[in-house]
């Protein structure tokens, strides 16, 4: 038994989550991942997950199976294009086509079930407002009313034997803070993956938003970008 | 097409979610209906919300495979046996180990994302706050906050275009009010499965709390139970 209270930190296996966990960890908690297959056609970030879950020391990682694809709605669970070569500065001025409905409340909603019966009061997800790409459940106010919500929901919170918190270390850090973070933690984010579309062998497109914004984040950061480029842009 | 607002339904196959559905369509929707196949030990509950979504007459019935029993936590998922023969003026005055952690938050979340999807604003779903067995989440706080949430987390409702409404027309019933509105709705209760451990043919053991707030229901509204027992009670 470890001393070190619980908590359940979502972990797609990107640059985001990666940090998250080290942080997670570096915070004192016993940590617990969680990630989801839900079809998504970057389904290699899976096993980057798993590459970190087992780098930076996780009790448990649980993957998911959820079928988001037969609801549909975005071009990462269906056949839609993903969009390339956006302008850095115009991402996250509106919703892109790569949101999927509703994805951040079902995952943090798997989270609470999995939270629950481990006894874990936290949950960590990555998330941030600052180069959000747009997504609405990435803001401050909706994590807030999550959190208000888990707290009606759940057993244990009721009967005041736990309170769930959704915690957002990475809320107000843009990409190149975050990788600047996670290098001061040891995070290798060669082991990461962030591309919306890799090819067949899951190398990076170098151009979809999420590339983007990871190559920009390494170059301000000052680091090395350790992802293998499909093509070198 | 369709003039009627879209309305996706909950639909578990017992009941409450029978009675639900009927008042959406009832108050003008036309209906998309939504089951989980959770690895309940009452999976027979689907065939029968099958049977309901025919007979009433939905658009579209969609039944989601989702791996609750992976985290685990309720007599439903899991060996834990389910409780019988609870008196049932004892029953909703504490939790039960029936209660799936996040169970509706999860169910709900899915909804969310069929919803916005279809462009439907009203989320339909049978819960109650008066026999509603002691599940936190079937009060009514909960499900304003977890109306609250919805509104900041999609995108329909933060660019404008849909307000998203849990509609809970049952909230304030209970059983025997729920099935007299039924029955003048022309709900066949017959098609619908309550029981939490049926047999392996789908009989109902007439002695979980689900069967005998069932039973309940039926005396009460002096109607007939349609309900076929393993033994008769």
């Amino acid at each position: 038994m470890s001393d070190r209270p619980k908590a359940v930190v979502l972990l797609s296996g990107g640059v985001d989550s990666a940090t998250c966990l080290a942080i997670a960890i570096a915070d004192g908690y016993e940590p617990y991942a969680l990630s989801f297959n839900y079809h998504q056609r970057h389904a290699v970030e899976l096993a980057a997950a798993s590459r970190i879950a087992a780098f930076l020391g996780v009790t448990r990682h649980l993957v998911l199976d959820i079928p988001l694809g037969k609801i549909g709605g975005s071009a990462l669970t269906t056949s839609i294009d993903v969009p390339k070569d956006i302008p850095a500065d115009r991402i996250g001025q509106s919703i892109p086509i790569t949101y999927v409905p509703a994805r951040n409340t079902i995952f943090l909603s798997f989270a609470l079930a999995f939270a629950e019966v481990l006894g874990a009061g936290d949950i960590f997800i990555g998330v941030n407002a600052m180069d959000y790409s747009g997504y609405p459940d990435c803001r401050p106010a909706y994590i807030t009313a999550f959190e208000k919500m888990a707290n009606l929901a759940l057993q244990k919170a009721v009967e005041g034997q736990l309170v769930f918190r959704i915690r957002t270390p990475l809320l107000r850090l843009n990409k190149a803070q975050i990788i600047k973070r996670g290098i001061e933690l040891g995070v290798d984010y060669s082991l990461t993956h962030s591309c919306y579309d890799p090819d067949p062998t899951g190398l990076a497109c170098g151009r979809c938003e999420s590339c983007i914004l990871r190559r920009k984040g390494f170059l301000e950061a000052g680091a090395p970008d350790p992802t293998r480029y499909a093509k070198q842009p």
